[in-house]
């Protein structure tokens, strides 16, 4: 696993850190929280720069800024939220998007009983409306959680108003059809399969 | 990533294949399908024994029923979701567990507002009550969609009724409680933050 992806996981230790009013921490003591090495912590501080002195242990407040600063959590991108059942409306309700990088400016759906509800203050807007509504605001990032089939319609719409920034729910590898895109899935099948196949895998070790 | 993390991901597009009644590929064709080399996935499939041979292209029904035996989807594991709330609800409903090796065999919440409530045919339980029923109910795997903060005691149930599966929505890294534990992890917020260092990262290319 890359640094980057370990970058988030950091930032929620350190942000819970800095929330208990802690000041520094040395990398023997991050790591034993978060159960890595010290030497993991310190080669992916190392990354980056250091985030300060060894010996001295790091600045609780100094490390927060710094990686809020690599993840961009202080530019905030703009996105739509395209699918308004159980899943979007989780996601609307339960993410904190202000917290990491984003504002969610619209959620559409194509369900007339969903269409005019309020999710998380937010009026959902007809997906008939997605175009129009592309043309007059700036938005640079997509979140989808539609079923798989209707995915290639609804991202053509999203890409040809020059959305290249996808979180992905839906069931469908967009990337097969857009080769300069960002996409973030979030496949939960998937996930739920590798569970399974790691219980699966230790049982199978057990009794052997 | 490891071919474990792959093999969902095949798993999806073989069954695919399957539903529309092809019968053959060649490690080519999926490849491009999947945005694979060919090497690379014949090198997958070689792990676990080839799977067929080599210029006849794959059976995709004995694909299928491989990655299926390897995934251990035809054992099913017996799942309570805790937390009904809009994360717990979409998960109830969204996510089709016989697919994916699992069924949920109860819904636990402390909301007295949905308590009693039917979510996809399985009647809301109090988490009061949730000792009792593990006690007379064999249960391997728990999903955890409630607040961090309630982590700590209601995994202390789960863990001293024998429960060491878990696919976790919580932002709290329970292995850090727990040394033999199985955790799938979905961290919403950090997938959204490698999104959102992603798009920065990318367009601080571009300036350049």
């Amino acid at each position: 696993m890359s640094v980057i992806r370990r970058l988030p996981r950091y930032y929620r230790f350190i942000s819970e850190l800095k929330n208990k009013g802690i000041k520094r921490i040395s990398s023997k003591e991050l790591a034993e929280m978060m159960k890595l090495t010290a030497s993991q912590v310190r080669q992916d501080f190392n990354c980056f720069g250091g985030f300060g002195q060894q010996g001295y242990g790091y600045s609780i407040d100094q490390l927060h800024d710094e990686i809020e600063n690599i993840l961009g959590l202080d530019k905030i991108q703009t996105a739509v939220l395209i699918g308004a059942g159980n899943m979007g409306m989780a996601i609307a309700t339960h993410v904190k998007f202000t917290k990491r990088g984003f504002t969610l400016s619209a959620i559409f759906d194509n369900d007339k009983s969903i269409i005019g509800k309020n999710v998380s203050g937010i009026e959902v807007l007809d997906v008939s409306t997605l175009s129009y509504y592309l043309k007059s605001n700036p938005v640079s990032t997509a979140i989808l959680c539609i079923p798989q089939e209707a995915v290639p319609e609804v991202s053509q719409v999203l890409y040809s108003h020059g959305i290249r920034n996808f979180w992905n729910f839906s069931h469908y590898d967009l990337e097969i059809l857009y080769d300069d895109i960002i996409m973030e899935n979030v496949h939960l099948s998937d996930s739920l399969m590798t569970l399974c196949y790691r219980i699966n895998d230790k049982n199978e070790k057990q009794k052997n």
